[in-house]
């Protein structure tokens, strides 16, 4: 685990200096532990709550006044979450999760040691509900208790992925004293159970944009009930806490000179800045960049195509599985790579549309479409052959052109050229796996030199963790939010004028895309 | 109603500025209404809990985005209570409830006019469990979830008693946005379901001294869910925050030279000081005072002898009784003004013995125990003869012997002479009612001008009414509870030398009673 915690942490044990009580000091229970946090943390305004102070008195007299107390600051407030016996070693914990609305990935975390105890990943169960987010929105607004559980699906199994984690290590969940957890908004409103109504109707109002730091008893929530729950803010409907929480993880604000970040899924969502200003946008990038819309398309696993390499003389085309299995499928960094590619090797033109004379017979006639054949049936995993429909590279140019359409806009709105930017971090699993110099040649990314590219993995998670185990992170979240203007993508002529010019494959413009080479198609003109 | 809210509320109906929602101004709703408040209060931190931002789109959007917010403001932090119709009149309540282990006593204040809307009295329905606090506390500690039912019995006559007044006046219950409330240390605890387990044993340590500002819908108060409960401090087990709210209501801490403040029932509880220092104790008075051991003792009501004269010459004893009913009983007052009157008749001696010279046939001997018929069968209510018994008297002596002997040991121990005293306060029922001339007579309160006693009635309720208007006075509570210096009092050989000499009438020390004439015990010695 990298060093993400630099500095105090926000969710703190501290060992209170008790007196006991006797008749010289006869300060209540309560009181009397405040005082003594105080004077240890050095704090004036400490905060305990009703359902804790009826423990205490029990609490205090088991541990004979000998406590360790933990407690969260939170707007100048110390406020605590329980008291512990002081004999033990210190065994707290944290949890992080990036809440996707696909697969949810949390990690529980040793706050003393700031090391990784171990990961839980799974499925979003809402998914039984609904892969989009737009129908299990409207599944919470038109059924009776919808939303309850949609929220429910969620937390239990949070909880039971919790307890398997937990059993495993012999860890209290008691110990559990914190929680992070990012999501986009709709995500995040369904885990706080917050109508989603309005986010998805004109003018898209979220709830809330920073919700306050609950407590996990609040939301029912398997870890201490006391312990906080920082929930990241979103910007709006369209740009919500898993890319805050992305942006945090970039480190984009420290850095002088101006970046891109981009996160890519079923939107695509942009940030541009510095450490002194940040602008944001998001906008349809479309699923066939994460291989979700190709006949063979799929998410990344075992015989999932990743890379594709096309021989240019001899058009053979060799492919790369996931885990090196028998081919079942393709993934979006393995289509990105197959169309740019093809486009090299001259089987599609700068339209994306095939090129009979060089795509020879392995293109086929399917039902009047034409689809081209990557792999033949006696190579392929399934024992069908896997093939590229000319709708499916229709698509991703739609999106590749959707995707560079919003990065020229919004560097064109804050008068950045692309040459001028220092870094330009990728994140997601798409990010992770996708060949810049693939989405160079399609034209989806600028071409800049490919050192700048910077893969993050899982910002979502990475931000979610740094805020878990430092208060400067938790505010630096708050700056980002506050600080972060968004660009409304308007489609407007101007808008559908650069889109139109990069439905082509790298653009219409060339001189954008100086390192692309300049194909032949034969003679097919 | 005096003006007892000057300045500013710490519960209060702001309009916040709000822009309703559009493409070019979409923040969230949460978001939103926070800004617009901290815009309209000009604070900085504004907070709202989960389960509001959970209503708020609802009521937003019903009321047009045009809205009245009702807040409080608590260790910096204003609170949303709830947002309501800005197109009204501000009809908005509090509730101030002075909780005694006998009598439960509240006010609905209108927090606009600050005026009483209705009272609501009533007998504490613990009684059921036991009329004395300790019975209650054995039975909160024996009885699983006796801690439970006791609070229960008070909150479900709270909001009986509430529902009343509300519906009788066509008030909604949302619209009582804040309640403060004063009692005894146990009092205190059954209200928020804390155990009293550790009041009652040695050291004597409460679960909390300083209740932290609680939401209605914690405690299951039948107000706006998440309208603020403002509790009383106490300093201890045996000094509640009734005494505290006593002290406000007195205003003893604008004083520039030193008063006292007495409030009587089963215990005395003492206050001494002035606007720079404040020493209090609190002992076992006897609950003579309040007639409640006395044979014909009961509390005040129809027919309870209240007043006693008796004629020096013809020995005649006239009563008067409340409301003029024939007598049945005699409540704490009138006992200390028959008792001052016996004496000054020469019917009993110094000691409080029955001169049988001057007492004459009215002097019986019922079971061997001497009696004296104060009301014959004849003129009584009851059909049988009132009569007071020589323990009756004994018990009285021995609670104004105590009552004196803690006056005295406080007043010495700030080295504060009685004559120094500016104004001797009498809080309570016993306050309103009793005779101060009767009980410098016994003996039981120092010798100083009569019209240096002011009686303050409920000051319980008082100050529970100042906190519920004014932020001033509620910071003043706290101040109140930090400054005061709590004065145990040892039962030590010192303290019996001064009770000794306290029980004679009006004590052994004639000099310390100027006013009292010597009276003539006829020729009895």
């Amino acid at each position: 685990m990298e060093n993400i915690s630099e500095g105090r942490s926000w969710i703190n044990i501290c060992i209170p200096e008790i007196t006991p009580p006797s008749l010289k000091n006869n300060t209540a229970d309560t009181d009397r532990l405040i005082k003594g946090i105080k004077k240890s943390i050095d704090s004036e305004n400490v905060s305990v709550d009703l359902s804790l102070i009826k423990k205490l008195p029990h609490l205090l007299r088991q541990y004979n006044y000998a406590v360790k107390a933990g407690g969260y600051e939170d707007e100048g407030i110390w406020n605590l979450i329980d008291v512990f016996p002081s004999d033990q070693d210190d065994r707290f914990y944290g949890l992080a999760v990036d809440l996707g609305s696909t697969t949810v990935v949390g990690r529980l975390i040793d706050l003393n040691k700031k090391s990784i105890v171990d990961e839980m990943h799974f499925n979003n169960p809402q998914i039984a509900i609904g892969s989009d987010i737009l129908t299990r929105i409207h599944y919470a607004n038109s059924k009776e208790g919808g939303l309850e559980e949609l929220q429910n699906l969620v937390m239990s199994t949070i909880n039971r992925e919790l307890l398997k984690i937990t059993e495993k290590h012999a860890i209290s969940s008691r110990y559990i004293v914190g929680m992070t957890i990012a999501g986009n908004t709709a995500m995040t409103h369904f885990f706080l159970g917050l109508t989603p109504y309005w986010i998805c109707r004109e003018p898209y109002i979220p709830v809330v944009n920073k919700p306050p730091v609950i407590r996990a008893g609040e939301i029912g929530l398997g870890i201490n009930r006391n312990a906080p729950v920082f929930v990241f803010p979103n910007i709006g409907s369209y740009f919500g806490g898993d890319l805050i929480a992305g942006i945090l993880a970039s480190q984009i604000t420290h850095e002088k000179e101006p970046c891109f970040l981009v996160d890519v899924g079923t939107n695509a969502e942009v940030v541009i800045g510095n450490s002194e200003w940040l602008m944001a946008c998001a906008g349809a990038a479309g699923p066939a960049l994460e291989g979700g819309v190709a006949s063979m398309g799929m998410m990344a696993g075992p015989g999932v195509i990743d890379k594709v390499k096309i021989d240019p003389d001899t058009l053979k085309i060799d492919v790369s599985t996931i885990s090196g299995d028998p081919p079942v499928g393709i993934c979006g960094s393995g289509l990105i790579d197959l169309v740019a590619q093809l486009f090299l090797a001259g089987m599609i033109d700068i339209r994306g549309k095939f090129v009979p004379e060089r795509c020879g017979d392995r293109l086929v006639e399917q039902d009047g479409i034409m689809c081209l054949i990557i792999v033949p049936a006696e190579e392929s995993g399934t024992g069908r052959p896997l093939t590229l429909s000319q709708p499916d590279i229709d698509a991703l140019i739609r999106s590749k052109g959707a995707m560079y359409t919003i990065l020229t806009t919004i560097s064109n709105t804050v008068g950045i050229s692309m040459n001028e930017i220092k870094k330009f971090f990728v994140a997601g699993t798409f990010g992770s796996y996708i060949n810049p110099r693939s989405a160079i040649i399609l034209g989806m990314l600028p071409d800049i030199p490919i050192e700048k590219f910077v893969s993050l993995g899982n910002t979502s998670l990475k931000g979610a963790q740094m805020v878990l185990l430092s208060a400067d992170a938790k505010q630096e979240t708050e700056k980002i939010r506050d600080q972060i203007a968004y660009l409304e993508l308007n489609v407007n002529q101007e808008f559908m004028n650069l889109f139109s010019a990069a439905k082509f494959i790298p653009h219409t413009d060339r001189a954008l895309f100086p390192s692309v080479p300049i194909v032949s198609t034969a003679n097919n003109t």
